[in-house]
């Protein structure tokens, strides 16, 4: 009994599927979902590639409601670049979650994980930065750096970013990106410091293994996202920060407790008495967040499978009628 | 930066893929692999559809050695036989195993799954049964049933088969397919003691949830390859045969100890001070197996990603020049 399954290429998916309040409203739904208990999440399934320097990522989660359920695959192998090869890659493939049947695998070389990367990004801001953000700042000079300040300007149209990164020459091509990108004015900040000192919204898109930002930066007003923590050892904001903020928030506890910033904090003794608050409760009003203009809010993003899930589900109602079809 | 991938279908993949020595060779392979330490395979993702009766895996493993590694996701929806579809499906795909770059996928709806499966049995009965069979048992009635008792006789060209499943119209289906298959006499037996009494290899392949063959039935010279149960709960042997047996084999123990016969048995307090041997130990060397004619040996069978990358890489040496190619 044969099938079409729907192969969809990383080119189509891009032309197809964007960045846009669209997709925002996406994302969102999948946290709000995830904090009502009824989504079933598997634990993150990795498996290391010493000698390549390579790791891979699968990732999945069940939203009772929508048609399909994703397996996300997500590849990182680091010294591909030294060959002319982007480091990360993958695929999605979106299941029947009545059936079981494969319904449709995207092609994409990680563009949707991208994609749903950034719009948890703007969901973050959108339910915790202050509401009027004049200045925002980015670290880190890479994709996310490019779409998470695309993603927030979407929620929080701010006029002036600034960027920082540890190579200028790097900061330098992403500001001129995001001025382009964004029509505002872009600025290069040598001093991180500097940078959270002027914003109002600050986004950290580095795989830094020691903080980046300090503690003793942090000001009334400022609301942080730090998404660049996704593996055990990596950490972006001093701990103590943490701990300082009037809120701190997990897209989910469990992720974070291992892999995200509040793992480094766990480990420095500090958070551990508390049961932190999810991004889906913010939304759905389960939990308090912001509570004023000055409050200092921070946001922990390691990535979910609820996101790929929603994405895929969003992305093959996008598709209809494209992509090669293969009778399975 | 286009590439091509390669999609092959359930089709293409049973014209060209075959259960015969050469795979066996491959799973034995992958078990030798599995036992020098060297192989990396993460614990199974597994997840449940409470509602719709299902349940995915996901499995995986990287083998140093082989170019590429498989994420192999393996759907179960036991209501889908009511609208006429199959329970099992999925997919494998193929991936680089030094840039993580997707290479194929093979939409193979289940059939490299049965084929490393029953390869598996085959291992088992090389390394495990009695050097002369002359009459094989199986309990189950399914697809299993049949491949197993084909990849077994490749190994233990036995002259006479039974077959017992509790649907006794099932059961005639089944041997009335082996006979078929492999040109000898196949019986169907009522009562599964009896079967055990006359063979000196049993092949178990069910989705029981209660034990199926009493430690009573053992006999000397009886090899037991229980290959049914690969869930929390599920089990086939009578836990008291596992302790009774000279010999107890797992194909891993992690895996074994919740998910296979051996859950049962540590569940009954019985195994608890045994490490047990893995079957790529015996086929390496490292664990004696057998040692007389008159022992009694069980092999337990729960599936590993090993096998997956295994025989997805032995696939896409075979397939050169076929399939869909899709630029990505």
């Amino acid at each position: 009994m044969a099938r079409d399954i729907r192969i969809v290429a990383e080119a189509e998916l891009r032309r197809v599927v964007k960045l846009d309040l669209g997709t925002i409203d996406v994302i969102e739904q999948a946290f709000a979902a995830l904090s009502s208990g009824k989504v079933v999440m598997p634990p993150i399934l990795s498996m290391e590639f010493v000698e390549a320097n390579g790791e891979v990522d699968v990732k999945t989660a069940y939203i009772p409601g929508l048609d399909g359920f994703a397996i996300k695959v997500s590849p990182g192998f680091f010294d591909n670049p030294k060959i002319g090869l982007p480091s990360l890659n993958g695929l999605m493939i979106l299941f029947s979650a009545k059936t079981g049947l494969v319904e449709a695998v995207f092609l994409d070389n990680g563009y949707l994980t991208d994609i749903r990367t950034a719009a948890a990004g703007a969901v973050a801001a959108r339910h915790l930065a202050p509401e009027t953000v004049t200045v925002a700042g980015v670290i880190g000079t890479g994709v996310q750096a490019r779409l998470q300040m695309q993603a927030a300007h979407l929620v929080r149209p701010f006029s002036r970013l600034l960027v920082h990164g540890r190579n200028p020459d790097k900061a330098a091509d992403c500001a001129a990106d995001l001025g382009r990108a964004l029509g505002i004015e872009v600025e290069v900040v040598a001093d991180p410091a500097d940078l959270v000192a002027q914003s109002q919204l600050v986004v950290t898109t580095t795989p830094s293994r020691l903080p980046i930002l300090s503690a003793q930066w942090l000001h009334p007003g400022l609301h942080i996202t730090a998404m660049g923590s996704d593996q055990a050892g990596k950490v972006e904001i001093d701990p103590a920060a943490l701990v300082a903020a009037d809120l701190y928030v997990c897209d989910r506890v469990s992720q974070c407790a291992v892999s995200g910033e509040l793992e480094a904090a766990l480990a420095a003794g500090l958070m551990t008495d508390l049961q932190p608050s999810e991004l889906g409760d913010i939304i759905t009003g389960q939990a308090l967040g912001r509570r004023s203009a000055a409050d200092v809010t921070i946001c922990d993003l390691t990535g979910t499978g609820a996101q790929d899930t929603a994405i895929a589900n969003h992305v093959n109602g996008l598709l209809e009628g494209t992509g090669t079809l293969v009778s399975a």
